[in-house]
């Protein structure tokens, strides 16, 4: 399990005064770019070293509680392998200063070369660091 | 079942040259609005007029293709009532050039008063809106 | 001079009801894009058919009345030639609604290899697009 | 002067791999907002408790050297008042891995009533921040 602090902004809120729901799917992979930071290493780095991208094939959100404009979240993420080509997160966001759960859900991804987006197995580079954080 | 194309732009795109992910939850959040524009009204205006928002409580998605910077989308919204607080909208993305679908899921939104956030049922002039598109 | 009509959304609105003012800079490279496709061709495809990027070097806005969240606006955009490597467009952002200026300003942009970033005569093939549209 | 360290993101990177351009303005209304909290307050909070919002008049910026996708920035933040209703602020972005130049410029704010978008003058309690971190 990985957990990280992310502080959403104003630009983030939307005119009912709450993050915008797309935004939570950036703070996902904000969060996923903060695993490798933690891990001593750079996600984009990676990509362009192994000639890879790991777009996302599925996401869900469930939407518990509105997140005021200026709050800051807690953003929990439990990666797991399934088969050699493929990461399924789950995560749940929680409000910082209640601890009240914000949002949950999953999202999932596949690793594929970089040139024509065809599946392939993660490099060992990256496998090696999401290991550090597998979830149960 | 109501169905808009939208124009993607570089803004959208990320260093892979593909549309970011979150960016298709606000397309279809722009979609939604302009199901509200084809029907002769205006989403945010119905919304003040009758003191709510319609905040999303779930999201789903599929990635079936990526979709290149610069590219077009078709967007088919298909609304169902769900009780008298919530609408589900299930939807496909296709690349407007070949047709392909990129994306397809549903996302799920509860209507609240403007002020508590707590759920109350939706206003009949929105109601009407949405009964000219609601889905088989 | 290129005039364009684009539909701001819910998501570009802040919690003070108005378009966040970054989105216009979006808004003003959204119609950069527009005015290549109203010449015939794709902005994005003409970068890769050249090897180029277009970076902006310099971009100012007075920002002159607020735009409330879903209204539309006009973007009219003047661009010039300022030697070989550089264009300067002028702009004004016009409420659609009331016609009123929103906001007006300029920016600058520099042709560069997409390898290097380093400065290059902008290609034909996007100075005869320009040439369509150049101002004053 | 204040001075924040900004992580970007993926999400803040466009086709070329640099940070978007508009996307330094929302870094900078987001350094804005640290001030804020440096100063151990929340500047929403005091925008709802005034019954204000403080809308950005005019933005000026050069982007002196693109910001590669994943790289941190400093943002120095040099505020100065103009009048009882304006401030003005001076800022230069920093490249945090090299110290180099990434950008500089200004961005001019105008206190507003919430209700009518009228100019008004800066309550006291958002003064008494923005003393803190005058500019010479």
């Amino acid at each position: 399990m990985f957990e990280v602090k992310v502080q959403t902004y104003w630009a983030d809120a939307d005119p009912a005064g709450i993050v915008f729901f797309p935004h939570f799917f950036r703070f996902l992979e904000q969060a996923e770019e903060e695993l490798f930071r933690a891990a001593g290493t750079d996600r984009h780095g990676l990509f362009e070293a192994n000639g890879v991208w790991m777009p996302r094939v599925e996401a869900f959100s469930k939407f518990l509680k509105p997140v005021k404009c200026g709050s800051a979240i807690r953003i929990r993420l439990n990666p797991q392998f399934k088969g050699e080509k493929t990461i399924r997160y789950e995560y749940q966001v929680l409000d910082d200063a209640t601890g009240d759960p914000a949002a949950e859900g999953y999202f999932t991804i596949v690793c594929v070369d970089a040139a024509r987006f065809k599946a392939v197995p993660i490099p060992d580079s990256i496998v090696s660091v999401i290991r550090k954080y597998e979830g149960p």
